[in-house]
């Protein structure tokens, strides 16, 4: 059977964390911001512009019909987006045919549909995601827990608009999914062997 | 640790089979429609009453806030469903201190949310939930497809509104569950002993 893993997440969750682990545990590949840095090589855009544009989308500036069918061509940042999302989309594909892998994040499970992955969706409360936050904040940083929320929300947010844009479907819909994980309550650490199981 | 689970499902999802399962691999009780049995022993209501009721519940006649607070004694059919949603919980408390234990359906994990149970929702697509249902039918039955999506979809309605109704949370919500767990491309013989490891 092979192993091919996507992993969807809450900022905050643990979501990374979850997949890094799972990786380890099945001794398999990890792809997360590694896929950044192989979109920056294959175009001529720098790292951060890629970073940006891929936790961000187009999709602020334009409702979806606009963005999709009138004046594709007519916006450059929208066809740059667009550009970076087929690169992303090769390079995915490419990455899950090399090798058993987990990939966070990036629409992987829409990308791999065809492969059927095994699709996962980490989520946790808002007070364990800002808990979770704090805890791996530098120490220069000082938002109150209010700032942290709003950002937490801005994030998932801008998630949740590329997810929708590239791929038609609702981001964090359990429908997408196949296992979808609370971390609210349970320990990553000790669900990372369980849910490893699953290949045995 | 204490095994307390409990099993939210989507008509034909196979979440009773899931429980049933869970349990046996356990070595725990399980509880599903002894649950009526019992009520019944303890109300005068038959068997047949209180399945009907907590299937389906006041709430199709009566608006949340109307039947929460203004005409609830003038009501005898929301008094009754009352007094055995008040028994159900008893029961379920009782059942659950008495011994580990998977208790599938009836707002479980809303009843003994102090106890922090696992809480898993099990759900399938439309399409793979009809063909359970097909399979499991009995031979006489000559349902069309269309009838049976409808019969499927008019059950949940039912659970979710009664699930609503005495929890004031959304069924199915991700949110409410600490794992939720998509049966269409599952086989539920294998996932359970996975999903038993979070006991180990």
């Amino acid at each position: 059977m092979k192993k091919i893993i996507t992993v969807g997440r809450e900022f905050g969750s643990g979501g990374r964390e979850f997949g890094r682990r799972l990786a380890d545990t099945l001794g398999i590949a990890y792809y997360d911001r590694e896929i950044i840095a192989k979109i920056a090589e294959r175009t001529d855009f720098s790292e951060e512009y890629v970073q940006n544009i891929t936790e961000r989308g187009p999709v602020a500036l334009f409702p979806i019909t606009i963005g999709r069918s009138l004046y594709p061509r007519e916006n450059p940042v929208l066809e740059q987006s667009q550009t970076i999302f087929q690169e992303q989309s090769k390079i995915i594909r490419e990455m899950s045919q090399k090798s058993d892998c987990v990939i966070v994040g990036r629409c992987a499970d829409y990308i791999l549909r065809e492969d059927r992955p095994l699709r996962i969706f980490v989520y946790a409360d808002m007070e364990s995601r800002v808990k979770r936050c704090r805890e791996r904040a530098p120490e220069e940083e000082n938002l109150t827990d209010k700032e942290l929320r709003q950002q937490i929300q801005k994030i998932d947010k801008n998630r949740a608009r590329y997810y929708e844009f590239y791929t038609g479907r609702k981001w964090g819909d359990k429908r997408s999914y196949d296992l979808c994980l609370n971390t609210t309550y349970t320990d990553i650490k000790k669900i990372v062997p369980v849910i490893a199981k699953i290949f045995d």
